[in-house]
C-alpha cells in the first residue's frame, strides 16, 4: 500500500448537504454538454470489453456492462467544466470547448485507473476499482485506452470549427499537461518510504500530479476563446493556484472532513498512511518525542485506532489543520488576483468568485 | 505467465548472419537522423528517475543511468524507417518526418514496456526489464511518460514546418493507431485462457496489435510527402500487409528461428506458451489424439522438454511452418501490389521489394 494522495476523486460524490458552500452552478450548466462529448466518445462494447471497462470507470455501467443504477459513482467533472468555464469567461462558445472538455475527463480517469494499479486501491468513488475486478493486466490496457480516447476526443471534433494551429497548441498544452502530472506520479512513488519530505517537495509534487491538468483545463478553455496571450496566461496563473487550494483542501478533507471538524473519525488518511500535507508538515515541523512517534507510526505497516489518534493529536498539536487551511486560502486569494487584470464580464467575475470560495471551502 | 506474441523486439538484436536476405540499406541511412531526433526528445535524468528509466528501456543507459556499454539492446527502429522511407519515396524531405518517426519509436516503446508488464517477462532485448528492476508502479508511469513524450514529439516539431492541417491529420493517424493497438493488446489478453481462438480471430488481433502502428508509421511518412489521397492511401494499404507478414514471420522464427529450420531448439516460444499463430493454426486443425494433447500440454502451468517436442511434431504433422511461411509470403506480395498503381522513382520501388523481401524472409 502506498501514501498516495486521493487527488479529488474519493470525496467527488459525498452529498452535498451540511454548512459548507455549495455547489456553484457552473458545474449543473455543463455537465449535459460534457456528458453528451463524453458519451458520444466512449464506444459501446460488451461484458469485460475494453469499451465495458471504460464505462465501468466512469460509472456509467456495473461490471455486467448494464446501465448503472445510479450515477452516484461520478465524479462532479472538474476539469471539463474549468474549461468550459474558461471559454465562456472569455465569451467564446462553450460548446467549442466541449471535446477538449470531454478530453480533460478522459485523461483524469486514465490517470486515476493507473493511480489504482500503483496503489492498490480496491475502491474508488464507492465501487470495487478495475484492477481489482479484471486484474492489472486488464486495468493497464483500459487506462492506456482511455488515454489515447482522450487524445482522440481533442482531435476528432466534430463541434464548432477551431482553426488548425489552435486545435494544435491546445493538443500540446493539453500533452505537455498530462506529461507534467505523470511526473508528479512518478514524483509522488518515490515520497511513499520516505520521512524526510519538506512541504517544499510536496507542493512540487502535486503541482504535477493534480496542478497540472487542472491548469491546462483553464488555459485550453482561455485558449478556445481567445488570442490575447495576457488573458490566456492570466487564466493559465488561476488554474495552478486554484490547483494547489483544491488539493490541499482535499488533503485536509481527507483528515478532518465528512464528520466535519469537530468529530473526528479514525477511518481518514492517516489510517490509510496517505502523506497528504497535513502529514508531510507535521513530519516537518515535529521535533523530540512527538518526532519520535511519527517515525515509529509511519514505520508500521498498518495502523491502528491508537496510532491513528496519536499522529491526529501530534498534528493538533503542530496546528497543521489551521497552517493547511491557511495556505489553502492563501493559494484561492492568489488564484482571484491572477485574474484580476483580465477584463471579465461581472457574471464571470462573480461565478470566479463563487468557484473559488467553493473550491477552498467545500465540506466534500 | 500469458500467451503473448513478443511483436519483433526479442529477435530485433541477433545478429544478422547466415544465409537470410541483408537489412536493407534504408535502416542505415535514417538511423542517424532518427536517434539524433529520439535523444533530442528524451530528457535527461539522474539514477532511477523516470528519464533515466525510459533511457533504460530504450537501451542507452545501464540500470544505474551509466551510457550502455553496447547498443546491443537497441531494435532495428522499423517504425521509424518505415515511415522515413515512405516520405522519401514519395519525394519529401525525410527531416520533415523525422519528428513522427520518433514518435513512433516511443509509442512502440511506450507499448513494450506495459506488454512486459502484462506478460510479466523478466528480459526483453537481453536485458532485464523495467518492471522487473524498478516495480510495477515505476514502470507503469515510465510507460505513460513514454507515450505522452511520443505524443509530444509529434507535436513539438521543431524541424522543417509542416501546415497546421497535415500535423493535426498526422497526430490523428497515429493516435488511431495506437487506439488500436491497444484494442489489438486487450483482445491478446483475452486469448490467453482461450483454447478456441481460430486463425482469423488471431489475424483480427495482429492487425491491431502489431499492424496498426506499422500502417500508421507508413501512412504518416506517406502524408508528409504528399497530398494524393490515392498515393497515401495506398501505402496505408502496403503498411497493413506488410504488418501481417512481419508479425507472422516473427511469429514463425519464435518457433524455428535462430537455429535454422532443421536444428530444433525447444528453448522457443512453445517452451514459453505463447499463442503465436503457428499454435493457433494447430489449435484450429488438429484433431483426434492431436487435438487432445495440445489441449492437456497447453493446460499445464509449464511445459517441459518433451512436452515442446511433442508440440513441435504436431505442427509437423500438419505443416504449420509451411502455412506460416505461405501466408507469409501472400501478405508480402499483397504489400507489393498495393504500391503498383503509385507513380515512384525506380530506387524507391527497388528498395520497396528488398524492404518486403527483408521482412519476409529475414532469419532475425
Amino acid at each position: 500500500m502506498g501514501s498516495k494522495r486521493s487527488r479529488d476523486t474519493e470525496r467527488e460524490t459525498v452529498n452535498q448537504s451540511g454548512n459548507g458552500p455549495v455547489l456553484p452552478p457552473m458545474f449543473d450548466r455543463y455537465r449535459d454538454l460534457v456528458e453528451g462529448r463524453l458519451k458520444d466518445a466512449a464506444p459501446e462494447g460488451g461484458e469485460g470489453s475494453l469499451p465495458a471497462l471504460m464505462r465501468y470507470h466512469l460509472g456509467w455501467v456495473d461490471p455486467q456492462g448494464q446501465p448503472a443504477a445510479s450515477p452516484a459513482s461520478q465524479g462532479k467533472a472538474l476539469r471539463p467544466t474549468l474549461c468550459m468555464f474558461a471559454c465562456e469567461a472569455l465569451e467564446g462558445d462553450p460548446a467549442v470547448a466541449a471535446p477538449a472538455a470531454a478530453a480533460l475527463e478522459l485523461i483524469h480517469n486514465f490517470s486515476l485507473l493507473h493511480d489504482d494499479i500503483q496503489d492498490q486501491d480496491t475502491e474508488r468513488r464507492h465501487q470495487a476499482t478495475v484492477w481489482s475486478l479484471w486484474g492489472i493486466p486488464k486495468a493497464l490496457v483500459a487506462g492506456d485506452a482511455m488515454q489515447s480516447l482522450g487524445d482522440l476526443t481533442m482531435l476528432q471534433s466534430e463541434g464548432p470549427p477551431v482553426p488548425p494551429e489552435v486545435a494544435l497548441r491546445v493538443s500540446e498544452i493539453l500533452t505537455e499537461g498530462y506529461m507534467e502530472m505523470i511526473g508528479g506520479q512518478c514524483l509522488d512513488l518515490g515520497f511513499e518510504s520516505r520521512t524526510d519530505i519538506t512541504t517544499q517537495d510536496y507542493l512540487e509534487m502535486i503541482a504535477g500530479k493534480t496542478g497540472a491538468l487542472i491548469r491546462s483545463a483553464v488555459h485550453i478553455g482561455a485558449l478556445l476563446a481567445s488570442d490575447n496571450e495576457a488573458a490566456t496566461q492570466a487564466f493559465a496563473g488561476f488554474g495552478s493556484h486554484l490547483g494547489r487550494a483544491f488539493q490541499i483542501r482535499d488533503d485536509y478533507l481527507g483528515i478532518w472532513g465528512d464528520q466535519g471538524v469537530t468529530g473526528k473519525s479514525t477511518d481518514n488518511d492517516i489510517r490509510r498512511r496517505k502523506k497528504s500535507f497535513p502529514v508531510v508538515y507535521a513530519f516537518e515541523h515535529a521535533s523530540g518525542a512527538s518526532k519520535d512517534e511519527l517515525l515509529r507510526i509511519y514505520g508500521q505497516e498498518e495502523l491502528d485506532d491508537p496510532d491513528v489518534l496519536r499522529v491526529m493529536a501530534i498534528l493538533d498539536e503542530l496546528n497543521a489543520d489551521g497552517f493547511s487551511d491557511s495556505l489553502t486560502q492563501a493559494s484561492a486569494q492568489r488564484a482571484v488576483e491572477a485574474l484580476q487584470g483580465v477584463e471579465l464580464p461581472s457574471w464571470a467575475r462573480e461565478e470566479v468568485n463563487g468557484l473559488v470560495d467553493f473550491l477552498a471551502r467545500r465540506l466534500y
